[in-house]
């Protein structure tokens, strides 16, 4: 008799592995579920593997684009960057991998899901929380939370987590060593509309992009090559303990840095401060995991309303790590030269500037008054 | 019949000379102030100048340790940054030439200070706030901001401004182009105590330097050879007005990306989470010239607060224009290798975060619920 | 000959009346404007008046029913208190004046626009501001900033001013006193839609209204009758001064009550917490006279989408001064009765709590053992 | 053979009573505690009642003085309010009871510690994570979310509930209804220095206090004797729940209106403005149970900062239900009226509000002008 269906996230990896195996001795009838994001795999070899091993069904899905757009275009309007740092890699796919999950498994009629995130880490959150809003009713197996799974497998994973551990050099997938890469610069154009990429262009070799796949898999490729966007870094995880992460987001650091540029360029200063705020609150809960809740669906929406005018060209170079803001333009600048030349007076007075800063000082010489009093009396 | 005392914040240069000649011209007796912030300027040139024009005294300030300890110390604590690029360069630099201009100012019984900037920028603001703040009787002479000055003077203006605008490559003055830097990186070790560096060692050569100034200039030499920190940014400034900048801070910089990575390590997340909120408002009001209020000594008393634990070492590689953190050591880490390690179970229990994860998700399973019943009725 | 057309924000009281006089003395025509907001005022008497002085143009202009709807509404939706006490009345009338105003300038060709607020308080801002912001190329006369009017009219504004401040028994116009009020409550109940109240019935007496206006004046109505918000106390204006403020706002109050009441009934946690943050800065913006402002903009974009699910009815008592929430319901509650009883443990598994509580433990545990660990070396 | 000592937050009442039994039963060496901060309680009665009932010690606690000085003024300095409306009563009164808690558990060398909160409450989390903060290795006892304890006792648990949820008009233990509260009012002057009070006189008596725990206990006489303080609200819950609370906080809701009045009197504009983000953020720290975590200590740090000049007397009224200000001085006030006076005008320049004006207006006129040219186009 079967318990039921479960849809496990397969990565076609060891760990993962195991998991469908200890499911399917526990009586599960287990449907595997690989979505491809863009990383590196072979997925023929994982649907293989997954058969041979039991699964019932394999699911194998192409959720790149809905990736690029619905999940890392929110992130580059937001300029999310958690804790000064973290360009939020993993922390924005997870969202995006358990919403299909939940879609087959509500299709498939499945009351179960699963996944082989640790039970330290951000990961199962993200994951669990994401199904948690979307399917209420889900039951959640965590196989790594389970003592007769971890007891059993332990062993392996201490094997895993060396092999992942010891090989620092090899860490890096998408960027070069920046000592390695190339000492020609490629210099890009990027063109956004409401605050996210429409259009790249390398203005060395004229090559050109302009549906959002094919833009941020460019970006990577272009950042990857000159080593943009390595971070080594100890970072606060949500359930409060430290640790270190390393990572690299070549593709998502050079959005930023242009997306930065163009925002300030067209962006009211007080908008751009309130809206900072609610990025740094955004970052927050993407990478506690909380993509699919009101406060982050509510701060997406602001999000997205503050960016209706950010709209223009940021020419940038790339080189040895690093990525420079050449120039930017826009239809929708807020930059005035003539307002802001010391050539031309135009429309603006500079008389006024001395009852401005006059009528800031009121309270602070009021203060100094005060202090000059106490201190009198003492 | 002399009008009275006036210290002029002055520099040596053309604009600052005529104001001199100006004020006196206008029946002024003029006090000339120079305060050496680590600038390169040939003082002792600038001095005969002054006494040449008609000054009735010079003051030549070495300001150097007191800009490094009292002004960039606590920029560094707060990680200041200006909408998320401009590291406040200038802006931390005014307040201290400011402070000693009013002592000077008073001392000698002056009833007038005044100074070269222009009338549409920050600086006219971060100074005057600066002298009504210490001094609030005192009565300021901006020129640029009075007709019957500018109105002359307007063609040297333009020509000095052409001059500035029209000679981008020279405008670096303290970092190298990235792509004329060295090939081969230096390695720094940063000591901080309290959130401040107390000593940076070289790991290519040993040199070593432990006095907050030495400290600071090696860096900014260091971070200079290497091309760090250079940035072109359009910024909006106090008074409305978007404007570019294009800034170098090399050891600025690397201080920043060193400090923060301190921080993370030893500063409890929560503490974080609201000290980066204190360090935004920090840089705002610092921009914008609110040095000397009484909210800005208050947020530097919390901020300063905040980084009693802020201690250790971090060691990090300089190339190319890049800062990468290598490591980073402290007594009073709040990393805890065990309790994070997935091969350690130690005091945590994986079955908590089932728990922890359950609980959260209440909420968002409610709002599912409440949802779903809407869409039912409508 | 004309020095051009004026449109004068008039309110047929004596220092208005010196204005509208000194302005055609200056060679001015004069188009008087009155707003009725809702104030008790004989206005076709301001009419004659403003006539006889020689108005050219008198427009007296019913603003009430866009007064409640486009203003106060969103102060509502807010919960918009400046400084955790005052609720607003005149700050959010001005920006609601002045647009009119410029409607009427614009409308009548007239260049020029005045108005009768001192030159050291808030009004004179947000009037400007509003002028500034919806009729960028507009001229401000501000006559009580001009030193030729107000060393002439001094004498009669130490006057007026005299006779304002001696006479604090009288200074409330809508509220009774407390202590004078009825024994008797009145018991109403507010439905709301969207974060706005669409109906309010006396159960009492089974009054009932549902226009925007009807609702208001009669909160205002009962409210007055017992004596509902009075405040008298200090504030801290734009221009940095503080000042005592003698306020009553019966209507305002009530409705800031209950709608915080169902707000919470009916508004996810952390998104409340967010929207509280925005409602705190609207309500900053609004006080210094930013009502048009792109942050202004934003913000009550912001929170206007908050309250799309700010639905139900509440019950309240007025007595005395107080306004007492008795009870609420809503089609849109977020309060599961089920979910929170301990009689019911339904989907909520206690255990969890277990997991929860260790969680949010796990970093004030390490903290203790840091703090431990340093003690023991130090 | 014992399973060891715990150390049981006993109330005398049937839960509690309970829990004793039943921990006996398990095998502990039970002793009980009970805290006296100021609720109406026979004590002796309790002490007999645990003795009889086999509690191995019992400890009966004298804590009112150093819970108003430790945990309740640093609220009334905060103007601590959760959700703009609860004064936190229960959640401040945890901490300090389970520090004391905490303290004989090492005393008497117990392992073990227990309450009877329930499963899906606060309190639960208040008590565990003082706890936990405080004595890292404690084990905790929650019997209210053990099965066996639960499943047994729930009968009673649903008996008491009913009890205490049917009897709404004996609910509020310190407060008369504002309908019968007398006609006449109290004047009070309370006196603060640091934020705290210090004094407190009823000018219609001369009666004063000036003791914390008597200043605290005469403003709960006060209020309660007129109705002050009484709110029926849904709150949010920090695991995710909505619940319905009745609370009455008569003192404390004096305390609040008088500290708001003396702390705006005395505080300069801007630090208040960041001083009240960090009172929410405070609130929600306590009412989520981390008065012991880094980030509170931090914030009580802060906050307590900010009152070093919140200094002086405030005069005011206590009738039905509401208290009025009616007025207050101060050595440290920033007030001054002659500066903010219509008829002097000192050293304020009112032309330099017209600077003021139109440099705060640059930006909305460049908005302005962008909206033209977007809409010319298209």
């Amino acid at each position: 008799m079967s318990k039921g269906k479960v849809v496990l996230a397969y990565s076609g990896g060891l760990d993962t592995s195991c998991i469908l195996v200890w499911l399917k001795e526990q009586g599960y009838d287990v449907i595997t579920y690989l979505a491809n994001i863009g990383q590196d795999e072979d997925f023929e070899a994982a649907r293989k593997k997954a058969e041979s091993l039991g699964a019932k069904k394999v699911f194998i899905e192409d959720l790149r684009t809905e990736f690029v757009e619905d999940f890392i275009w929110p992130a580059v309007q937001a300029n999310a960057v958690y804790e000064d740092r973290y360009l939020l890699g993993t922390a924005v796919a997870r969202p995006c991998i358990a919403r299909r999950q939940v879609e087959i498994a509500r299709r498939e009629g499945a009351q179960y899901v699963s996944h082989g995130a640790t039970g330290k880490g951000n990961d199962q959150i993200r994951f669990e929380l994401t199904c948690y809003a979307l399917y209420p009713e889900v039951k959640i197996i965590a196989p790594w939370r389970i003592p007769e799974f971890y007891n059993r497998f332990r062993g392996r994973t201490d094997l895993m987590e060396y092999a992942r551990s010891r090989a620092p050099a090899d860490l890096y997938l998408m960027t070069k060593n920046p000592e390695d890469s190339p000492n020609v610069q490629d210099v890009l154009e990027i063109e956004f509309k409401k605050g996210v990429p429409v259009k790249v262009t390398n203005m060395n070799d004229g090559i050109s992009k302009n549906t959002a796949l094919d833009v941020f898999s460019y970006l990577n490729e272009i950042g990857g090559k000159h080593g943009v966007g390595r971070i080594d870094i100890v970072e606060n995880r949500f359930i409060g303990m430290k640790s270190r992460g390393i990572y690299e987001t070549p593709g998502g650091t050079v959005l930023l840095k242009a997306h930065l540029d163009i925002e300030t360029f067209t962006m009211d200063k007080e908008v751009r401060r309130i809206k900072q705020g609610l990025g740094i609150k955004f970052s927050e809960l993407v990478y506690n995991g909380f993509w699919y809740s009101p406060e982050c669906n509510f701060v997406r929406h602001c999000i997205a309303k503050s960016q209706e005018n950010v709209e223009g060209k940021v020419q940038l170079s790339v080189l040895k790590g690093q990525v420079y803001i050449l120039g930017r333009e826009s239809p929708k600048s807020l930059y005035n030269e003539e307002l802001v030349s010391m050539d031309v007076q135009g429309d603006y007075d500079p008389c006024d500037a001395s009852g401005f800063i006059r009528i800031n000082a009121v309270r602070l010489r009021e203060h100094h008054r005060l202090q000059g009093l106490s201190s009198t009396k003492q």
